[in-house]
């Protein structure tokens, strides 16, 4: 009996991608509130999400520092456990519900893209890097203050593709500022065989079911982002008309689920 | 309409992890013969397979430097389209025909994972090098003759996994040499419902269908490999008993298509 | 008129690798105290410096993620001004006072590499991670607590080199736990003239001048640090006979100084 | 006694980044010829070169796919023996002697960064990518055949810094088309010490001596280069005018000497 969730599968189960959920994080992330064409919000929407006409192209820029394990300590080997990520999140409707759809996602470390391609999160590899917040502050570490500044940048084949910047104000006294609508993911598992190419595997519109979500240090300011012109790359048609609030937090939350909306294949 | 062969799908088509097949590779690449504990093979093969008994544990670990297109000369962009690999194949059978299985496979880029994983190839992320031959020789540039010495090596999460050398020989003259095995894998697609973690998306016997195969320069010789001990892994159980023939050549192929010899799930 | 302080030298001086001091640097780190075989630290050292006996082999083994900036909030690149490094230090006497001297370092930042050679600091590339500390606590996120694990491991060339861990107890109340002999160094620039290889352009004993160290958050524990053999390597050649306390805290700093105690070269 | 060339210096001199000279190089690489604002040219010279008026500007930008070895087979660890580089050189007088001057340089490798700086190459790591020939040619792979194209990229810090094309014509016949005008570079090492950081330890005009020479299936062709706009960085100042011939072949040489031509420190 071959072992493992992911890839690969063997009989000890212990070289495999990731451990069997629950899924542990905790992070450090910006979340960067803007503005697209709306147009080019609804153009990259999949089939059964209609566009959110009065969000008006409103989406989210994110730069996660996670930390990650299962039950067994895993998060003791950094150099596999640790990792960075930036996506973005577009306001978008699913039977008149509100939601959010992430077209854009990247990340440094194959185990994180094994786990986002298991919850429809469309991950590719990146470089990816926020300012860090230090107890030992100075000026080369913002502290947790008004006026300070935390940056991130993301780099994908070669090409820098997004930069962000959070400048604090205050702490976060109202806490619905940190809800989140639910993330509604394509999950898509393509299919070589020569006659079934245009029919994937698995094509469904699916829902993230977090648990346990705890925030906690958030402080929120202004944001900015630019997601530049690069070649083979159409992020940059989503770049924003404008920018909003920008937050600064850390974030644990636990992932062992996900519920299938529909299944787009059929 | 959203396109895309692998994530992400797009409005454009143009930001997705790969071109739509055919897709066209050139390489060079070491392959090295050697035998393991047959219990070993025996415990690693998946539903559907066999162990060759005759084969007594044999198998090949090849390091690959790859150059990778679709229709559209992307190959010119070698920061995306280049990549390194190493994999084990195990021989086996399947319903009394000789194949080979892939247990383990690293590489170091990600339009390379959703590839592998497309085919069945269990891919992780590694460090993969080998010894590069060129035009102009030297004491840092072996030439293909008797003796010249071509090594690799395999990192993974910080651990080194795998090491190789072949010493050469003569050229190839018996094409015989150069004959590979169908490749059969485990194509596996997880499911994170929380009711279906044990019931993958996918999960069939799939077997590849390499066309328009070519092999030239190739030259052969002695082999050797050690597959150390290392945290968290286990693909030292498989370390060899003794060692073989290596072959240095360079290879191109085309891939379109993919064969499904079993479904595992029903 | 070129400008820069480390290369590139460049008519504007925004291409160099490092700003004009002072350089700033935050950080969190890992400390753990060790001992070695007290022949093999001797061996190590360069002259001018002698065994400091009463030590009987002690050294502390670190591990960083830093951040650095310049007088411009050059840390809102945080692509180039974030790094991460391990080092050695161990005890000896300069002229009968307590020093400590540093064998190996290691770090992923070239910026970082012109830093130490510039103050001795003899650095390698090599891939180091430390687990981290969050705010949002949970199974992938250790807080500040007893019993609270921080591992910390360090790759180079493809082979792990190193691994620590610290396993919390209390908060530091003794600040005399966090005092650091002055570190000195050897600094060394090879000459590559034929009839000058033996004799260095630069080979110098320094006294690193770090000022404004501040350290919060500091917790002390138990350490345990490894130092595996790897080919090509002699780092392992210091594995602990034992280890002793571990400290996890944050640090800030600034270097814009550096003494030399004695030209070798003369 | 401590042992190395280059840092570290140690016990048994393993650890060190480079085995003593001679140093031993192969590798295939990619030289555009271009043109840019000859001002933007004589601004990067250092003293003691002057502009060559009759070049116009005329530099060479440089992709290359390195294998080092010192003499004792190093190559076989090709992990740590094996980078990749780009690298500009511009047409320069030195006493009214025809010669080039590197004032940009990007290598993936640390030993490298430490031979570069040992000859005056003001080296800074970058991801550096040429498209390969194999002798399995394809779509995947082009043949060194007329119309054959071969692409370089160069990433730095995250962003784009260049991006290089060569066209193939005709294999070259004419040898001195492959001659090089002799290298004279900037060596420089700063100095930290308070009063002294105005003073560098070594700032000399040294000219390389490469030896052994040889270069192998040399074709000739069209070349085109861009040098992106990117923040923080200057190299964009040179931006071709416009671009002439383009090389691509193998080399092979040797390094054990350098020559310094004046002291510019005095």
């Amino acid at each position: 009996m071959l072992k493992g969730f992911n890839y690969p599968l063997t009989p000890k189960g212990k070289s495999t991608l990731n451990p069997p959920p629950p899924w542990y994080y905790s992070s450090d992330f910006l979340n960067i509130e803007f503005w697209s064409d709306p147009a080019a919000v609804a153009a990259l929407l999949p089939p059964g999400l209609a566009p959110d006409r009065t969000a008006n192209g409103h989406g989210n820029a994110l730069f996660y520092d996670w930390q990650f394990s299962g039950e067994n300590e895993e998060y003791l080997d950094p150099a596999r456990y640790q990792y960075r990520e930036f996506f973005l999140l577009f306001d978008a409707l699913y039977e008149g519900k509100p939601v959010v759809y992430c077209p854009y996602i990247f990340v440094d470390n194959d185990a994180a893209i094994a786990r986002g391609w298991t919850q429809g999160y469309p991950k590719r590899l990146g470089q990816v890097f926020q300012t860090r917040y230090y107890a030992a502050t100075g000026k080369a570490g913002p502290g947790l203050t008004h006026g300070a500044k935390f940056a991130g940048t993301l780099t994908s084949g070669g090409q820098r593709l997004a930069e962000g910047l959070v400048i604090l104000q205050e702490p976060v006294t109202d806490r619905s500022l940190l809800k989140q609508r639910p993330v509604v993911n394509l999950l898509h598992t393509a299919r070589l065989a020569a006659g079934a190419q245009d029919k994937p595997a698995v094509h469904e519109l699916v829902e993230n079911v977090p648990r346990d979500v705890k925030i906690e240090q958030a402080w929120v300011g202004e944001g900015s982002l630019t997601l530049p012109v690069a070649k083979g790359e159409e992020m940059s048609d989503l770049a924003p008309v404008r920018c909003g609030k920008g937050i600064r937090a850390s974030m644990a939350y636990i992932v062992d689920d996900l519920k299938t909306l529909k299944d787009l294949a059929k």
